[in-house]
């Protein structure tokens, strides 16, 4: 059994903070369950990198990443540094991009310990997964502007939807559904205003349904879906969305729960073409950086993630995959429950307080 | 003094069971507070009217609304006749676009005596506008498919942002700030994303806010803003957005006060060249139609912001505008607090008696 193969890359402020405490429970984990991994860890998309470089990646980067299984990833973003177009294009959105990671995974629970905003929930009562398209969509460079500088000045903005682009991640969300107990699935959409694209997804939605006979699915405007999320999370099972609704979706939904600073992101190349990449769905908090006390929890969960996925690849162990996740996500609830806790949470324990607890609760 | 001239359409399904009730206070208030109106009924806008014609508004709809000062709108849609984006487009939308009614204005009130789905929050805690741009952006019929049907089939939706378009609704949100107490203003975005239309609209921004040194305002992008509705609502007070921004964040934020079936919305020409248009946020809801239960609280506290625009008219009395407005909201709280409630809020009464009731209390 060939190890796999994990380029780390922590990226900038709490990044590099959170970085070493998922790392800990990643091998920890791993280990325990019979998963090899070999680490390499990079010093690239970050402000360092920019600063010595003026740029965000080396030219070399495709080539020296395209052979790994995934890429942990911390967060980045150095503001007073690099404008955050220019580091975000610059890296995560490039390898999201490049690397065809075309499916964002999104989980949204309700965790033990922790006080959400919304009055009356248990740990049980929200327990969705929002999928994302994560290449194309909303999220383009397309378009330009006319008239510049006047007072007749136009922007035209295009978002690019493909038959190609549109069904995998249709089909990925509806084989995620089948896998879970409520077999359920919502398709966000907005066809009611956005009048060429939304039709057309909603089309799509219709012809690969018809492929999952047992998942039960329907479909909602993104502006009621949003309500619905704070009015009745207990409905949602699988939703899948657009590039920019599953932005809007995906940090709405860890906010309903309160665990916006804790949620994991896998954004995989299911193809296995190309690695995969995990990281925490918070950025890299310039304003709490340096001191700390940053929470690891996104990072930890994303680790989780990142076994899963790996296990199941073609060869690999499943089952295992699977346990170390399980067992991941167990040791979290169970220092979320009784253990040391960061400050946003109402604790004083540091960062690497909460990650050896985590791994000791392993 | 010319008495306003209103036309009324309650539209479809509950539609035409709260208008009644909308009209009722309307008259009242308008009648208390010297402001006088002349209403004049159509049966537009509805699935009665596509049956009988085969569109949802006669040939010549522009030409008679046009000398209207407002249209006071119920709900239209009734799927099971005519498909949703038909009548939308067919009325409401055209309404909006043809009319120029750019300036959509929906506030956000915890309201007394509504239990609201976030945890710890009292009325008063939460209040503020959500300004929506109405008649451009990423609500367009431009783009089109190419390889239609084919594996290669792809689609391109344009959004269309002109400075014209842009830069009004700013001023007028910035207007609106400065009229407000805590004077601030939120810029919903999306640059680091959508790579051409949100750096423009960020632009204009700044440029706009220039002239409205008084206003404190910065910018949010949507994902972590729809995050901030649920997590710190207090903090917000005036919210500025493009039309899908507006349009999902005018929905969140009445789900987020458990108002989401009580809301009302200005969509206002603020020029007075075209008559504005006052409407619930609420649709027709078929499901519940024909039984007479339906809260009017939304068509109500609509008539209160069409008296509020009203008396602003030059040569009009604002002040008695501004003060039918409050006398309304104030009735709402009141029956809100002690008053028969509808269904939806767990109480037994009839739309006609909430009606009835807030008309007692005004
Ligand atoms: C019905 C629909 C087209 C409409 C919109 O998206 O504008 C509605 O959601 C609204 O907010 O008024
Ligand atoms: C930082 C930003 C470009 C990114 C996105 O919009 O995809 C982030 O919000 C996310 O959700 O991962």
């Amino acid at each position: 059994n060939r190890p796999f193969r994990i380029a780390v890359l922590p990226g900038d402020g709490i990044g590099t903070e959170v970085m070493p405490e998922g790392l800990r429970v990643l091998k920890l984990a791993a280990a325990r369950h019979g998963l090899p991994l070999e680490l390499q860890a990079f010093d690239w998309a970050c402000a360092d990198h920019w600063l010595r470089h003026g740029r965000m990646l080396p030219e070399d980067w495709f080539e020296t990443l395209r052979g790994f299984d995934a890429i942990y990833f911390g967060a980045v973003g150095w503001p007073a540094v690099v404008p955050d177009h220019v580091s975000l294009w610059g890296s995560l959105l490039k390898f999201r991009r490049d690397f065809d990671q075309y499916a964002n995974l999104r989980p949204v629970r309700l965790l033990p310990g922790v006080r959400g905003p919304l009055a009356g929930k248990q740990p049980g009562d929200i327990d969705f997964l929002v999928v994302r398209e994560n290449t194309e969509g909303e999220y383009s460079s397309v378009g330009g502007r006319m008239f510049e500088g006047s007072e007749r000045e136009l922007v035209l903005q295009e978002a690019v939807f493909t038959r190609h682009g549109v069904d995998r991640i249709l089909r990925h969300a509806f084989r995620l559904a089948q896998q879970r107990p409520r077999k359920r699935l919502t398709a966000a959409t907005k066809s009611n205003g956005i009048a060429i694209s939304m039709p057309y997804w909603d089309e799509r939605v219709e012809a690969i349904a018809a492929e999952f006979p047992d998942v039960q699915w329907d479909r909602q405007h993104v502006d009621i879906l949003a309500a619905r999320f704070v009015l009745q999370p207990e409905r949602f099972d699988v939703v899948v969305a657009s590039n920019l609704f599953g932005d809007i979706l995906s940090d709405l939904g860890p906010a309903c729960t309160g665990t916006l600073g804790m949620a994991p992101s896998a954004n995989l190349n299911p193809d296995r073409r190309y690695p995969s990449l995990f990281e925490p769905v918070h950025g890299s908090a310039p304003d709490i950086a340096g001191q700390g006390i940053a929470n690891p929890i996104a990072q930890i969960w994303s680790a989780a993630l990142m076994l899963d996925f790996l296990g199941q690849a073609p060869g690999a162990d499943a089952a295992a995959g699977r346990a170390a996740h399980d067992a991941i996500v167990a040791a979290i609830e169970q220092v979320l429950r009784t253990g040391p806790r960061t400050r946003d949470l109402g604790g004083h324990a540091s960062t690497r307080e909460v990650g050896e607890a985590i791994a000791a609760a392993l």
